[in-house]
């Protein structure tokens, strides 16, 4: 039995989610804002009988068993573990620090029988979901490269916000290269143990960002990882991510082999075993009938649209409504994955600064938040 | 008037070259091949009257006023200086080693009255002459990032030779980095100051090469290099060379600026300006009616045959049969650009085997060659 839902966020993704999952039978019962007013307009738009801006109302509400958590990341920690808390199920996008990632693992690990998932939409895509069956069964044999490249317009909002603050999970790396961080350790079955990198701020300041405001976010990203094996059998990953393209947009997925490539395109999958003449098409473009959303590219609107499928199968296969079968998900990232994902980035960030290769060190305790006030008191008794 | 012409070499390039060059009206007296017998069958297919395994024999061939040298890098240095010592014109391929080309620089700079060029063929290519035109012209506004990706087929010989060997000059940096690396000095007008790369060879033995030997010169390379001003002003450039793809070429250089963009996919040229919806087509491939060769990508040959042309204008241009004229050949590369370009191979390569950024520092004096011997006998003392 499908669970009720209740929405967090007031963006574009959000905007999008509703509509997908009215579509697969979701009944979405509450809207959180963080203004009255966006919520309400946006509640009064999509048809949600109920809004608020404030989290318990959706939190506590008892026609909600599923929470969707699409808001800033500095925010969805709190929001994430507190649904976990109260017994809700949660699917969240990426928070904004490594610390915030593990307090949210700390909780899934708590309450194992809940749904946990993030909500990055790139795994369910049929031409990765394709790929990914096709590295298993040996179509490029021995991994070797990973190639990515994703070019846009700028990921600024209109007005100033957290997507202009670095610190605040804004930028290139953060946003767009988080969900690819993650489709390569999909992807590869590995993950990533070096990375090195380097980002940039290109537009510091636009027409609507000025005065004494800066954008401190990345525009353009271009980082390496080493997955896998060490030394030479390590798969080298180049990803480039470049936001200072209006107009265009190219999302480039390339994996080459000892045997063969495969090329994901946007949202189709093309192939080339070595010795074969020219490429073959593995995964068309299917003819995308959902809404268009011209801030949102067409492998992410459809990644969702799949990701929102997989959740209806989930649910659809238990009679209890806060019950989900763990088959249909199972590909899903876990707060795990997305823990992983934010180490990932923080160690781009930090090569960036150093310029030396930095080693993807997951945390597995919490550090103590009183260690520089202990460090102080100690350096004051000597 | 046109020079008689001498020619190295029995490689491919060699065997594109001397058609391009009769095309032009340039008379080839004579060929040099490594072995009397690979001079002999290349001379007979060619219509070259006279060949030679002693380069001497061509050097000072009284027909002969300008050398053309496309022969394995470790041997070009000697060649190269002794043709200027004897008065020639030279045309020639890198260099092995930062060392050889200082020498060739040095010798270059002792007969300034001789032609003494790179034949680095693709700052000829009409698309790249008119990429660097509209740079100046601001089409791209600031100059921020390159991105260039050569993807193709093993650079590796049939037989087991120098293209197998890093440290004879051989591997996809060396050979076609080398290209880039120039043509993105010529594109923004500046030098790397900072680069940082990671060289693989992912096919370390097949079916020609096995047993104890080894391939040790790289087919997959990437590398960053942080050209003209420091800090946040520099120009961003990353380099994604892949030779493990058979059956494909793809030759793409990118330039992204504050306001437009330039590609160059293999001969033609593509252009966007922010606020343009879509890409205009500025230089197209004005169908090539030359040879087509296997081993040679397109833009490479074209852009030699351009470079054939420049050099006939050059000499056209003067009565005096080894006179030349500069204006045409103003933008080649010089054996400068040839030891700067050596300085960066030579800085990725210590930047693939210590994970950090390396400097680019040109040389100034040669070392010592003796330096070893002295630092030796030094330690013995104490």
């Amino acid at each position: 039995m499908l669970p009720g839902v209740g929405v967090f966020g007031t963006g574009s993704t959000a905007r999008v989610l509703v509509p997908l999952l009215k579509a697969e039978g979701f009944e979405v019962h509450a809207l959180w804002g963080r203004s009255e007013e966006e919520a309400c307009c946006l509640a009064k738009e999509l048809g949600i009988p109920f809004h608020t801006s404030r989290s318990d109302d959706v939190l506590l509400h008892q026609d909600v068993d599923l929470v969707c958590i699409y808001i800033p990341p500095s925010m969805t920690r709190q929001i994430a573990v507190k649904a976990l808390g109260i017994g809700k199920n949660v699917v969240c996008e990426k928070a904004a620090t490594t610390v915030d990632s593990f307090k949210m693992v700390t909780a899934a690990r708590y309450y194992p029988q809940l749904l946990s998932i993030m909500g990055n939409t790139l795994r369910f895509l049929p031409a990765f979901v394709a790929m990914r069956q096709l590295l298993v069964e040996g179509y490029v044999g021995e991994l070797q490269v990973c190639d990515v490249r994703v070019y846009g317009p700028s990921l600024l909002d209109q007005s100033y916000g957290w997507t202009c603050e670095e610190l605040m999970g804004g930028g290139g790396l953060h946003t767009v290269g988080s969900a690819i961080i993650d489709l390569l350790s999909y992807l590869s079955g590995t993950r990533a143990h070096r990375v090195h990198g380097l980002l940039r701020t290109f537009v510091q300041q636009n027409g609507l960002i000025r005065g004494i405001r800066r954008v401190t976010s990345d525009d353009f990203c271009f980082f390496q990882m080493l997955m896998g094996g060490t030394g030479s059998s390590s798969v080298c990953c180049t990803v480039t991510l470049n936001f200072n393209m209006p107009g265009s947009f190219v999302h480039e997925v390339m994996v080459v082999g000892s045997t063969g490539r495969l090329i994901a395109r946007g949202t189709e999958l093309y192939g080339q075993r070595n010795g074969s003449k020219s490429e073959e098409l593995l995964v068309g473009d299917n003819g995308w009938v959902g809404p268009e959303v011209k801030e949102m590219p067409l492998p992410l609107l459809q990644g969702l649209s799949s990701m929102v499928k997989a959740l209806r199968q989930s649910f659809q296969a238990k009679e209890e409504r806060r019950c989900w079968a763990r088959g249909p998900v199972a590909t899903a990232p876990t707060f795990e994955d997305g823990l992983y994902v934010q180490t990932v980035v923080e160690a781009v960030k930090r090569s960036s600064s150093s310029g030396e290769w930095e080693c993807v060190e997951i945390m597995s305790h919490e550090p103590d938040p009183n260690q520089n006030l202990c460090e102080a008191l100690k350096r004051n008794k000597n």
